[in-house]
C-alpha cells in the first residue's frame, strides 16, 4: 500500500488524483467489529486505553478504504480532569453531574496539561501513527468551546440550549470566561496531538447552528479563532466543523480553519461560494442518503461531486456522523463511488 | 376595545400604526391559566370541545394583549379521522400506533370532509370569532404535509427522520401519494376554518429545514403550493412558516404564502431580502431570548425592529413556539416593547 497523501492534497487545495473521503463517526456501532468491542469495552473503557482506541480508529481504514483515519476518542473527554464529572449513561448519552452555572463553578474548572492529563490520548495517536504506517494520514480532533460549553452547562445534550443561551444572556462575563478557558485547553489538545502526529484536525462545533449569527460573532467566534489561530501556528491543516451552519457560513470561516465543514442543508457549491475558494470544503451527503437504494445513493454522490468539480480542495464526507443503523455496505459503496467517479 | 386590523395589514404589507405581534404557541403551559384547564382535560379533549378550545385560544389574547389570536388545536387532529390511531403519551409527546410505510398503508387513509369529521373545530372557529366580536382577528392553522407526513412515518416525533427520508428516496411514488392525500385534506381543512371564520391561515412545515434544497423542490414543494394556490384563492392571508429554512427560503417563497416565517438563524433583513420584499415576513426572535434579563430581552426586540423598519410587511413573533418553562411576564412585556419601539 503506498501513501495516501490525497486527503491531505485536498486540505491545501492541491491536484489530487481523486477526491478523498472519510466519514465522521467512522468508527461507530454501524460496525460489527466496533460493536464487537464495545460488547466488552465501555465507550471511556476504549478512550482511556490506546490501545483499545487504536484498534477502533483502524477498524473503517481497513474495513471501508477512506482516505484518512480519525483518532477514536470523545469530544468531552478533555472536560473530565478539568473536574467534570461525567458519565456516558445507558442509552441516554452523556449525563454530567456537576453541570457549571456560576462563576465559582467556572473557576473550579482547572486548566489542564493535555501532555500530562490526556496522555492516553496521545499515546493513542502515536500508536495509530505507527500502525498506519504512512499509508493514510491521521486526523486528531477536539470538541470546539460553544459545543462543549452547552454539554457541561446543560448536563448533557440538548434541545433548546435553553441554560447555555440564559448564561450567555444573563452574564456574558461568566460566559466569557468559560469559553476561554476552554479554548485554552482544546488549543494545547490539537497542538498535542499535532505534536503526538496527528496530520490534520478538526474542531467539532456540531450544536453551534442553534446561535444566530450576531451571538455566534459576540459568544463564540473570538474563542474558536483563538483555537484555529494557535493550531495554524503548528503548520497542519485544520477542519472547522459544524451542522446547521448556512447562515454561520461566513463567520466560520472568519474564526479559521484551511477546511469548512458543510452539511447537507445547504449545496455545496453555493456554500463554497459563501466561504470562498480560498479555502477548502468538506461534505456534504445528508447522512440519512446511506439508507437510500443504490442507485438513488449514486445520484446523490455524484450531484455533490458534480457541484465539487471546478476547483481542487474538496474533501467528500457526509453532513454530520454516520447514524448507527447505517447499512455498513452502502459506506463503504460510497468509497468507490467517490474514488470513481471523481477520478482525473 | 376598537377593531385592531394591523395583523391584517402587515400581512397584506399597508402601513400600519405600530408592529403587530402574537406568539406561536401563545397559549400554552407557560401560562398559569392554561396548566389551570390541562389539570382537569387532557390535550385531545381541549381540541374536541368547542368551548374549550375557544377559552384557551382567547387566554393569551386577555392576557398579554396579542394583536391575533390563533386556535387552539393540534396539527395531527386531522389525521386522527383519516384513519391514524394517535395517542398524546404523557412527557412523550404524540405517539402513532399505525405508523405508514407501505403503498396499502397509504391507501388505506381516508380523504376526509373536514366539514364532517372536524366539525368541532369549526365550531371552535365560529365561537372565537364571535368573543372576539371583531377587536382581534383569528388565524386558523394546519401543519403542511411534510410535518404531518414525518409524524406518521416515524410514528411520532423524531430525530434523523430516517423513515420519512427512506420512503422518499425508496418509493417515491408512494411518498408521493400519501403527500397528495394530505395536502388533499389540508387544502380543504383550511378553506373550511376561513369559510367558519379564520381571517388568516398559517401553514407549519416545523421540520422541513431537515432536507435539502433539492429533496425539498422534489419531494415537498409541489404538494405545498396545492395548499396555498387553494388558500390564495379564498382570499385570506396565508403564513408559511417553517424552522431551519435559511437556505430553502426561495423554495417556501415559492411555493406560496403572503407571509414568510423566518427563524433566528437568518438576520431578519436579510431572509426578507432572500424572500423578496413582494411578501410580509413573520418572525424572528429566539424563544430562548425570552429568558433573557430585560435589558438584553430589549436589546434583541430592537434589533429585529431596527431590521424591518424599512418598508410595511413585518409581523414580530418568534422563530419558533413559546418554550414551557417561559416566564409569561417577559412574553407580555415583548407585546409592550413591539408597540412601543415601532410607533409611526
Amino acid at each position: 500500500m503506498a501513501l495516501n497523501d490525497r486527503f491531505l492534497k485536498a486540505c491545501r487545495r492541491e491536484q489530487v488524483d481523486c477526491t478523498p473521503v472519510w466519514f465522521m463517526r467512522q468508527a461507530g456501532r454501524y460496525m460489527a467489529e466496533y460493536r464487537a468491542i464495545r460488547a466488552k469495552h465501555t465507550l471511556l473503557e476504549i478512550c482511556a486505553q490506546p490501545e483499545l482506541a487504536a484498534e477502533v480508529t483502524l477498524q473503517p481504514v481497513h474495513a471501508l478504504g477512506v482516505d484518512a483515519a480519525i483518532l477514536f476518542a470523545d469530544i468531552l473527554l478533555p472536560l473530565m480532569p478539568m473536574g467534570i464529572h461525567l458519565e456516558f449513561a445507558k442509552g441516554e448519552g452523556p449525563v454530567i453531574h456537576n453541570p457549571i452555572g456560576s462563576r465559582a463553578d467556572v473557576e473550579t474548572l482547572r486548566v489542564i496539561d493535555p501532555c500530562e492529563e490526556l496522555a492516553h490520548v496521545l499515546e493513542a495517536v502515536k500508536l495509530v501513527r505507527r500502525e498506519l504506517d504512512g499509508k493514510t494520514p491521521l486526523i486528531g480532533f477536539a470538541g470546539a468551546p460553544f459545543t462543549l460549553a452547552s454539554y457541561i452547562i446543560e448536563g448533557g445534550s440538548s434541545r433548546n440550549f435553553i441554560k447555555t443561551k440564559q448564561l450567555m444572556y444573563r452574564d456574558s462575563q461568566v460566559w466569557h470566561a468559560l469559553m476561554s478557558k476552554l479554548a485554552q485547553v482544546i488549543a494545547t489538545y490539537l497542538v498535542a496531538q499535532i505534536e503526538a502526529g496527528a496530520q490534520a484536525v478538526q474542531l467539532f462545533d456540531s450544536w453551534v447552528g442553534v446561535l444566530s449569527p450576531t451571538d455566534y460573532r459576540e459568544f463564540v467566534l473570538p474563542h474558536s479563532q483563538v483555537i484555529l489561530q494557535t493550531v495554524k501556528a503548528s503548520g497542519v491543516p485544520a477542519i472547522h466543523f459544524g451542522t446547521d451552519t448556512a447562515t454561520l457560513l461566513p463567520l466560520l470561516t472568519e474564526a479559521g480553519g484551511d477546511v469548512i465543514g458543510l452539511d447537507w442543508r445547504i449545496d455545496l457549491d453555493r456554500g463554497w461560494e459563501t466561504i470562498g475558494f480560498d479555502r477548502a470544503v468538506q461534505g456534504n451527503l445528508d447522512p440519512v442518503a446511506l439508507f437510500a437504494p443504490r442507485d438513488e445513493l449514486e445520484r446523490r454522490v455524484r450531484r455533490i461531486l458534480d457541484q465539487a468539480a471546478k476547483r481542487p480542495g474538496h474533501i467528500f464526507n457526509l453532513g454530520h456522523g454516520i447514524l448507527q443503523e447505517t447499512p455498513v455496505e452502502n459506506v463503504k459503496a460510497v468509497v468507490e463511488m467517490v474514488h470513481e467517479f471523481s477520478q482525473r
